[in-house]
């Protein structure tokens, strides 16, 4: 079967509507006329199925995929995503995104596409908003959002993006402020009273005990406290600290720290135990339940709160994903629009 | 036995050098004076071995260490970093840096102390040219550099710093340079010819298999094979490209190339096998040897390349260690000045 490369599409002789076309899903009719995407063109062209012309002269795999790499930006990158995948057995069609992907076993016209797959070399940065809105844009005609992130040694990682609402069962805490309990100092709370340490770390593993008498905060469990009213912090010469007080001295140390409490607190609020996840590289490792602090059950979580101008560059998200993965914790990233929200993004096999 | 506040020392009676400082190696000897710094005095005030005055009045507990904390910049950090060590039976005492360390079973005066420790919040960037120079000031008196990093939620985490050369066992590959078998796109290299293909792969484990026939180099091997005469690269148009030419294109595509091509080519001209890292969120993996492309062994090293006024955030440098050790790599960090050098930083248990 004969071609004839034009632009970004090489049009196909009548010959192979049937067997491209109609039997196996290469291309799309534009009229009586077959017209292959340039991946199609070349992954067709390497098995040797077509030959594809250029001004009366026949390309060679080489020449083709030089010039085929001269009209379209990440060709090479979208070519070996194209070919990774139809030689595992799935169809593969072109999408607004860079791919629509067939379930395993499922094919074009008799089912829905289930995957659109964005090929994305580590190279380049992806913005919050960007991936955000590409998510809904999938979920709004029900596809699921895949990633094709290609390495710069042509490795192909999948992940796949989706919305995520964490729920937990505990019961919030309900304990009366006491005068004096609390000192802000510099970059912590300090719990000085046995009884309130007490109280706050069993009863909702606040804190990390300093001794067996007194309690250390942090900074977001501290502001956690007072918003809910459990807690009084004085400053270190014995002042109350008010709320929006608090909250300003902490934004100072900690930039992040007004983004971090509005996710501290909806996670707390929805009956999760919040703990740093510092150790993990993340804001905070997450816990359904905890019944007792003498036995601490596997963290769910890791969640990372991420400003809305955010932008992932690809280097630091594999590397989160990845340690993750190897601590059997989801990787739950939270922003603020509207109320907090959270996407979870994860290796799939594909 | 009494002490009384002055500064950011506690000055102790006479009743005390014996008991605390030759029995037990607390404080310093000022004359015929016993001085304990405060997270010393904090220490014995919270076991009730001392009482500690100012003004003519007993200090508690909350009172001394919110007036140390008014007077030494991360008093409460430093504290809980002292008593975590001194609990661990380690005897520790002030130094340059924050402590020094005695080794287990070991005690000032009779042995030598191992570690400098630097006491570090999280929140606390670090250069790289200040811990180069702390490592550098550790090595020069024969001691091991430590890292205590508090979270937020004070706990500890300790990483000893080190030096590193490593070496590997890999001959250089020899090849003929062939025309025309390699042509530089988007932001890759393709390889063409199939004999070259297998032997840059099967030889040194160079690039990535496209198919059974060609194969895709990234940026830093490419420059490498030429830049060691093995292999000549062309553009798009068939025109070799020259190192200098090459250099500049990949540094155009990517901003660190220059500092990550130093680094690749003296690993590999260290007789190891160096791979993207990308997976790991690092620039390189890096192997002692590869005996056969069928049986892979394990990576040794996770390599990152900085910048000479690269900052390490905690948070990142947690991460990529925490990392690291899952996958059992050790993280090595490489910088140049006067050639490549190398240091792993790694969790310890202290």
């Amino acid at each position: 079967m004969n071609g004839v490369l034009k632009g970004d599409k090489v049009v196909m002789g009548d010959d192979s509507v049937a067997e491209l076309y109609n039997a196996q899903y290469y291309g799309r009719m534009r009229g009586d006329v077959l017209e292959l995407t340039l991946v199609e063109a070349a992954y067709l062209l390497d098995r040797e199925r077509i030959t594809v012309k250029r001004g009366g002269k026949s390309l060679d795999f080489k020449g083709f995929f030089i010039a085929a790499a001269q009209v379209q930006q990440y060709f090479e990158l979208k070519y070996i995503v194209y070919r990774d995948l139809r030689e595992r057995g799935y169809y593969v069609q072109p999408s607004v995104t860079d791919f629509r992907v067939y379930p395993r076993g499922g094919k074009p016209n008799v089912t829905p596409s289930k995957y659109f797959v964005h090929v994305i070399t580590e190279r380049k940065p992806m913005s919050m908003q960007q991936l955000v809105s590409n998510l809904q844009a999938a979920l709004n005609v029900r596809k699921e959002m895949a990633l094709a992130i290609v390495d710069e040694e042509s490795d192909i990682t999948y992940y796949s993006v989706r919305f995520h609402a964490p729920n937990g069962g505990m019961e919030p805490i309900r304990l009366s402020p006491k005068k004096g309990s609390a000192t802000f100092l510099e970059d912590r709370v300090v719990i000085w009273d046995s009884e309130v340490s007490s109280e706050l770390h069993r009863g909702g593993f606040y804190g990390n005990p300093m001794d067996a008498l007194r309690l250390q905060l942090s900074l977001v469990e501290a502001a956690y406290l007072i918003m809910r009213g459990n807690l009084e912090v004085e400053d270190q010469n014995g002042h109350a600290i008010v709320l929006d007080d608090f909250v300003t001295k902490a934004q100072q140390i900690e930039p992040s720290f007004r983004g971090k409490l509005t996710t501290y607190a909806d996670l707390r609020d929805r009956g999760l135990v919040v703990k740093t996840g510092f150790k993990f590289g993340s804001h905070f490792r997450v816990y359904e339940k905890i019944e007792s602090i003498e036995r601490i059950p596997h963290s769910k979580y890791l969640v990372e709160f991420v400003g809305h101008e955010h932008v992932f560059q690809m280097q630091d998200l594999s590397r989160a994903i990845r340690l993750s993965n190897s601590v059997r914790k989801e990787m739950v990233f939270a922003f603020d629009k509207n109320g907090v929200q959270y996407f979870s993004i994860g290796r799939i096999k594909l």
